[in-house]
């Protein structure tokens, strides 16, 4: 039978969250009930509410970092208990089957995947999000949250850790690398913690030297204000990697001169724009450009583990649910260290 | 004592070229001095020559697809013997001290390899290439050609060959992987048989279906035009490499979008203008765009010995000197399959 449970959703693109009610779906045999304690907010829920990255059914609960305790599970459930600390990221399903799928990169379903929030079921019904009491999810793609993070902390690592974690791994991020990450916001932080836990060199590249104290504090040995040309002269050729968690527009050209031989610097957002891209930019030191998404279900297990084996949280501002109308516009305006997360207890 | 050899050069940049006498190098204790039989025509040549990549001290000789015999080494030189045919490509010396020369990797000397022509070597002079009879090349920098190779079909692989070569080999092809090579010209027609001796699956990406026969004979299994949009929505998604040898401006995120999941586009031409690039044509299957710049020494010599087990060589059509501006525009009509060599033996 349904569960009718509390939630804060966007009644409209241009309206602000509300306080709701939503059905979440009987608990199948592989399915896990989470009653949910946090949920993070990520710049994409705010995108996605405000259908900029395209239509979406309305009423829509947005929130794809979610933590909380599982309170039933299906007849055939073998991974989780109730009673279990659990984790919800940006996925719910996926095909399964592919050759992406089989290798434990349910993010690449060839079918793709099945969003937390915006998506169509498996069941036909749109997914609904985080921000709200409680979640269904098929036990697979329903991750254990280590002893030794906080709930609150853990929930950003479900999509802001994971988006970072899983370039940094890819492109082998360790001792004797040398690590740049663009932007010290919410991806940018978890990308300092994570990188400098991986045994990495790591150099925060940011609009400003506004953050610098949090930046070496988190775990970078240099901090380089982008807005000053010398940064590019000075920093030529001397990174392996570049983690760009910025999504505004940028000088590509100039952030490809940075890296050694070898280099890559990978996106993990997008503009809507087009970049411009001289691929001589490239070619005198054999250098690539890449983009990766989120990371897979093992991966972020993989990741959870590592976290809390290294100590490593986001920083995070628990809120209130009413707040988060006020805390959507503190995002927009960059003005969070680094991430909200709602105390879902609040709701309703 | 310097030597006066014979050689065909550009007295400027809007000339033909024409029969003159340049000085070669006294042979010093690690010089070797090649009497050149063959030299190849690539398309930098003419655009180094044309001054369209920059300005260039005039006379100039060009040609870096150089194969010849030994006719003096100096005291120390262990490597080569008088007799011994020898092969030279793009670059004439590097640092040899940096972290990138240290590795093999001259190409991407941090103090910038000395190259085969338009360059200054270390004794201050220009360096001029192998449209002449004898050339005098430090015997680190020179190559060693099989047997099972004819010197005319040898004289490309020192560029086109280790331009195709290096990427496929830094990128993984072989047995298993889908390699598309776009364009079928004197580098597309050396990626399309390393490729395929390599073991991988080739596809060949050209402009139309005109030279789709020799494609498939030089070892590709499929030919696809990209003048026929219905060619990007047949290959979405179906390759692991794309090897781009053509320097037009092209549709960046039309080609990303034949890559699969970890799939890299490496570009080894690059056109004058940038590109556009649109960062989700990386993030949805952690794509990359790369690009490779000719090859080491040590893996220089890796694909010649690669290609004499294979029994792979350029397709070639051999001209005497006095055809070598005939030629030149022929290059520049793209009516060559798939590469001059002039036999150098006619000059002068």
């Amino acid at each position: 039978m349904p569960t009718t449970v509390k939630a804060y959703a966007a009644p409209a693109a241009d309206q602000p969250l509300a306080p709701t009610t939503i059905e979440r779906r009987d608990v199948g045999p592989h399915d896990v009930l989470i009653g949910i304690t946090h949920a993070g907010i990520c710049h994409s829920d705010i995108h996605t509410a405000r259908g900029e990255w395209g239509e979406v059914p309305y009423p829509i609960v947005v929130g794809h970092e979610i933590v909380g305790v599982v309170e039933e599970v299906g007849s055939e459930v073998t991974e989780h208990a109730v009673g279990d600390r659990v984790g919800v990221g940006c996925m719910v399903d996926s095909c399964r089957e592919c050759a992406n799928c089989e290798k434990g990169l349910e993010q690449y379903c060839l079918k793709g995947n099945t969003g937390t929030y915006a998506a169509t079921g498996r069941d036909g019904q749109p997914t609904q999000g985080g921000y709200s009491q409680k979640i269904v999810v098929t036990e697979d793609f329903v991750l254990r949250v280590p002893e030794g993070i906080s709930s609150e902390q853990a929930a950003p690592l479900l999509c802001a850790g994971i988006t970072t974690y899983s370039p940094l791994r890819h492109w082998g991020a360790g001792p004797g690398t040398r690590v740049a990450v663009v932007g010290l916001g919410g991806l940018g932080h978890m990308a300092v913690k994570i990188a400098a836990a991986m045994g990495a060199e790591v150099t925060v590249l940011s609009q400003s030297l506004k953050k610098q104290e949090d930046g070496l504090r988190l775990g970078a040995s240099r901090y380089f204000a982008t807005s000053d040309p010398d940064t590019f002269e000075q920093l030529k050729g001397s990174f392996d990697l570049i983690v760009n968690t910025v999504s505004a527009k940028l000088d590509l050209d100039a952030y490809l001169s940075l890296l050694a031989v070898d280099g890559t610097m990978v996106n993990v957002g997008a503009p809507p724009e087009a970049l411009s891209l001289q691929v001589f930019s490239l070619i005198p030191a054999r250098r690539s450009v890449a983009g990766s998404n989120i990371g897979g279900i093992p991966e972020t297990q993989e990741m959870l583990d590592f976290c809390a084996e290294h100590g490593i949280g986001a920083e995070v501002e628990v809120i209130r649910a009413e707040q988060v109308n006020e805390a959507w516009e503190r995002v927009l305006a960059s003005d969070v260290r680094y991430r909200f997360v709602i105390d879902t207890a609040t709701i309703g």
